[in-house]
């Protein structure tokens, strides 16, 4: 375990919420990592998207609606900054118009990050920068078990020849070996063909689709799903923002109705106490298609806060994230 | 049944999503309806409104935010567009500042259309519009079985001394002995007097109030409808987009809250499976009024959807939609 | 009681719902309560606001979204007008820049309106406003049981050495002995420490968070809460806009995700039948933040027409909110 | 003259600006025309629209965004509260879906104020409105001259058969001679034909389109069109919003860029002083397409004030709207 | 000349214009070029953006917001589908996340129509669509003369390493030689460095940056520039529409203050007359940050126009725009 | 003169614009003054405000905003970080509720820049924060000249008691003598009353309304008012953002129609060179009622930057602004 820092937030108490720089739930901005715990970093690139752009913008924004976030959650009973030293890492330098070199530099940022034992909240851009952090993810834990919130399946092989996108990653990331067990949760809207329901048999990939949350509530379904997964084994998260419905995130790029709602979100990430969760991504969160509130991206401020609670709760019972630690 | 013409949206893995021109569900736009089984039909008037105007601007905006439908419905586990020849026949050239030229107008593009013997799907446009489609209805089905979804009654007899608006064409339905039997489902909001729910008893109308919902959910409510309703009898659908909550329906010109989610709007309609389903009409969805995002005018898009695929299902088990195919 | 002066809101079959001046319901703007039961008043102050301001807005938003409400509420079963004089009183002249000044000008508005046993609707403006109402209820009833919905505690003791906001007027009222029982629903989102909760234990307030909605359902969270309160004491209510989510009620200055749905809120205060129900406040909706069609405003109309329908069911049953009436 | 009221808007140092019920100017609303100069009246009627509807809710936009409005004006120098007694009167009850009977309850409403000696300020609504206004300002004052500011020419016969539009108003005027010299300013945006620049040399109309504003500015144009106008004939002005440009006034039905600033605008009202200026419409605001700080409907209200402060000037230097008074 | 086949928007006098498919103008979509002189083309790219993403939403947006065009020019004086046979072909099948594979779709897209004779009117998209478009224009026309409007200069070597992007289009044309004469205009913002001014002086730019416009306005800049190309010689214009200010066109990627007007945008256009011009791209229109009344699509539609009509005004003059026409 | 550390700000060749931590101009967030020539610092107050609140979140929005301006600006010729080294300061820890504590809270912070010889470019905030910001300033150089850019005259006595708010800052600035010559430019709007005017003559303001603008330019205006304030002597600019039109600046608190361009106003700030700037505020930027493409923020954005430009180019002209500098 690194020394406690007792690193903090701004004091809501003497700086006002709506004052002083925008950094993630009000934490230092910091790249001297040396003992950090946990890290926010944003991968703002969305060049990878199929339909309305604008994920590009989704890491400042989720920044700046953090701001309501105080230090306990009652629901998980956990104090996260008692436990852990969390920074707001800034972003990685991604290279609009290219994924490749995109990839390379989240690469070059996550590893170090990584190397160092500190646990990433991943805040997209658009899903394709999922695939480069699950090769990072790998080299460190080795394959990766993963959950994949979405309401799409994002295995297909290629969009217009294009073979890295936000509707590919999850196949080049099974043919890149980098995954243990899979599960899709919250997958609906119209589909290519019949066809794409193999794909999940084929890949033993545990499937629940929108209907199962329907028909049996959140626990039920995060029961099913991570009864396939060994508490001890890494497990990584990605979170499409997509999932959730629109009336309570309408800021994505590909929408989708009919989906979970904004508790029934956050529940799902509570049920992973227990699970040795190493890493999560928020992605396609596109803020120019956003409520006047922001809606979309406060919950994504707090769905990460959520996933941050998780990790602290299980560190103090004694369940690490990382090798060494 | 017409011969195959296997007309496809277009492919979005060859043209991306956000182009070329908007039609519905990337459609051909074609006005020759010979072999076509399903038209998507605008009817953009909206001068029978009583609050917030803007429906005039529904149906091009539920046709490009329809961009995203892609050909297989994994819920009904149907693929429509093997099973029909669709199109977008494009609007009813509607007259502003007139109900009984539009009325006219209706007939006289809507006729043709049925007469055919391609089934509608009927965008409105605010919900006088519905009377105009009844009437051809009743020429081409006899008296037709009504499911009215709505946080309305639509059933008074005059606004301002005016017998033709979005709150009276229920009344002259009935008065013109246009159908048959009628239910309604999902009714709201504060109402005139105590006498206004003496009226469907009057009328042997089976009420489902919106608080049925909440109460047994969506699908005790549409057995309780569609236990009094024949299945081999025509049955035509009114959805007034205002039935759903303005969480994830806002863009409408009488809102009321309290309403259904987008998930139990698309299981109202895939209920419908087995049932002679005619046509359907989506009306009050008012662009001016939506989202960022258009969530509105994309739940509609996909209401039409899973009314169509209910339509393709209904076919491949031999439920024909109309005479003589 | 007070003779009936039949006040009604303006014929909307007359007058369409979007002309004429706008008052709450489309009633009477009036100063002179003779004879008048109910008040619509506004207190738009929203200096005590710690995050988003705005609310300052909400009385003339709320105003004008309540044109659809119409005279008969068909779940609760009443026609309010028919049992009430009911008025748009006008807002409070509140002192922007002062919390102190403007306490003395609700005192001063608001003390005639109860000594003349008018029962107030109170249209915030942020949440600070609720201490002096609640400084005039006492004085006029002894002190008041208190339901506080709400996504926040209020309970701290000052925000940057200010000891009256609108996180901090629980306790003043607390402090200054203006509460009989008090009950909380709803609360979520981060809290400052675990000791948080100590404070609803220490001052033997019923707690029923958000989760408690989410797990049992209104009425059992309803239930818990009227169990603890004779219903033949005054009970005040005070809703904090913010208890809602934020895809039903966006527009407010602290919002927090997964909160009560629409339907839950007006279910909540459908459940107070029965009760001696003094007086509501609907606080916190910042029309800035509100959808393109206003749907924040449209439900905080919705709630005081509930409330208002409550008032009235219970009058008709002989539960008078008023000493003396 | 009437004798003085001494009628004054709500003092903003005692009521703050946001505060109170929402009348143009914080104006009384008041029925009884007793000694009362000018009322502004609203005429929400919008189904005489070709393109964007939404004009029906110019009225409650433009008395909702005139309370910044103070008493003095600096740039005309006069104090209109203190030479005119003015109210706010209230809508027309426009009848939505029918223009005939809408031009009934126009003549009905609008002719016992011009009776009594009222000038009115009228705020549509769409340009429908203007031919029924202009019927009894001939009842009342015979032919009255006429500039017409505008983007569009409005003369034209029908639109899909109708003869009752927004576009067609002017041609009706002058079929039922109800103009003495008729002027049209700002005039710009692409036409049906080049036969359309004969109708106004047909009719003797002074034409100053836009570019007659962008080479000599608003000085020389308005010398030209007063030029052809004796002052002491009654002159009515018909003001589309839509000849300013988009930047200074995006809420309006068929928006045509390349158009007056907003000052421009205000000066071609000011420069009407020591004409007999006998009423004014200021038209087709249309706020669901306003900018978020309502910036078209500001205008309105300000535009509004203008001619207010032309008529009083005109009255302090003897000139007087109205017959006998 | 091609044979006139008298190609006409749809009727707004018989179809209003809300209803019926959205294309540019109301023009048919077409994709048969058999004697069409100038079709509109979408090329929704949007990968080469360094700020704001989004502009891949332009062509839908810009068809969607020339409804209101109709056929004659008055300010030009002409009507330019009497003289022209005018139709939107649709978008290019543009390759999200890869310019060079998008560059060759457009050259595939571009070639045949310029090969036919076609005049094209190209909408954006972000700017780097320039380029291939230019390419197409070298190998028809040879090296043609170029104004650019914008408020950048796009002449920088490489953003991130990156080559091809809507910042160094400009360079990679010069490099690639296939430019004639260069002049730009309406250049303003903080720029990289001093030497930013020497590229023009090195290349031979006539530059006019907003400076010259606001000292000595737009004919005397647009003499400026057209006195430095001849008037025979092909002409191909491509207008960043931040070169206006965003008060009159905020939806754009990388917007500047301190730009040019609606009516000046429109009258550098019309000063090309005379001018052969062959070719028009406007770029960067990026609707999700767009007016609620969709302003800046607006505008571009209506640029389009008047390059259309300078072009239809042109050959009456018999100043063709093609070889051998 | 401080040396050179050479703080520059973000490359955005390396890091897009769009990404990292949002801080004025992208420059490094520092605590530490040593060697700082100047800093931004945010005053997020806005208690102060009569009509629309929000000012509070114009520091955040004008950061966020402020990502793409470039280090030289080519119409001052001057490259502002080879002169001087600037970073962002944070906000102020104003306390929302409390002038007079903000106030003070302002004293603290601002005094130790000024007094470290730190040129101020100061966020507001509404404008009651230039009362204490102009304390400090007089404190360290004497009694200020300065420029108030404004449509408001701002030297009320007080509004409904309240002696320090956005609308009297003026008179207690006067009344506390902190003041050496003042010039007010571009008032405009209704005032109160005709006694307005005579303030100014009364306290040998010069004045300059939006009237002179419009009629002689900016250039002119700007010479009148620099004329009567020696160009030695230390000169503070308020700028209140209203004072440019809703066009270019909608998001403010009080908007009047009719005001300056976006060019107007860099203008302005412009011809300040050769004078001795000692500071600068920018206020009444409220960001809830911004376009969509938070164009005011944007404008606000520039005019800090060519305030900073400016004070550069006066530095490398040999005019300082502090002493002993």
């Amino acid at each position: 375990m690194p020394s406690r820092r007792d690193i903090r937030p701004l004091d809501a108490l003497v700086s006002p919420r709506f004052t002083q720089i925008s950094t993630y739930a009000r934490l230092p901005y910091e790249r001297d990592l040396t003992d950090i715990d946990v890290a926010f970093v944003g991968m703002p690139f969305d060049d990878g998207t199929t339909f309305r752009s604008g994920a590009r913008m989704g890491p400042a924004a989720v920044r700046e609606n953090s701001r309501l976030l105080r230090p306990y959650n009652m629901f998980v009973d956990v104090e996260p900054y008692a436990t852990f030293n969390v920074v707001d890492y800034g972003d990685v330098d991604i290279i609009p118009g290219s994924f490749d070199r995109t990839a390379e530099s989240i690469s070059h940022t996550l590893g170090p990050i990584l190397d160092n034992g500190t646990i990433p909240l991943i805040c997209g851009g658009d899903h394709s920068i999922t695939l480069p952090a699950l090769r990072e993810m790998r080299r460190v834990h080795g394959p990766v078990n993963l959950i994949h919130f979405d309401s799409h399946f994002d295995f297909w092989d290629a969009y217009w020849g294009q073979k890295y996108t936000h509707g590919t990653w999850l196949r080049r990331a099974l043919e890149e070996n980098l995954l243990g067990h899979v599960a899709q949760a919250g997958i609906r809207g119209p589909q290519f063909s019949p066809e794409d329901l193999q794909f999940p048999r084929d890949h033993n990939i545990t499937l629940q689709t929108i209907a199962e949350f329907h028909m049996h509530g959140v626990k039920a379904v995060m029961s099913t799903i991570l009864d396939a997964i060994p508490a001890n084994e890494p497990l990584y998260v990605s979170w499409d923002i997509d999932v959730v419905d629109p009336a309570f995130a309408m800021a994505t790029g590909t929408p989708e109705v009919g989906g979970l709602t904004s508790w029934d979100a956050m529940e799902c990430i509570r049920q992973l106490q227990g699970h040795r969760l190493v890493g999560i991504d928020i992605v396609e969160v596109a803020p120019p298609y956003d409520a006047p509130g922001a809606t979309t991206s406060l919950l994504a401020a707090n769905l990460f806060y959520e996933a941050l609670s998780v990790m602290a709760k299980n560190t103090d019972h004694g369940i690490h994230a990382f090798r060494g630690r």
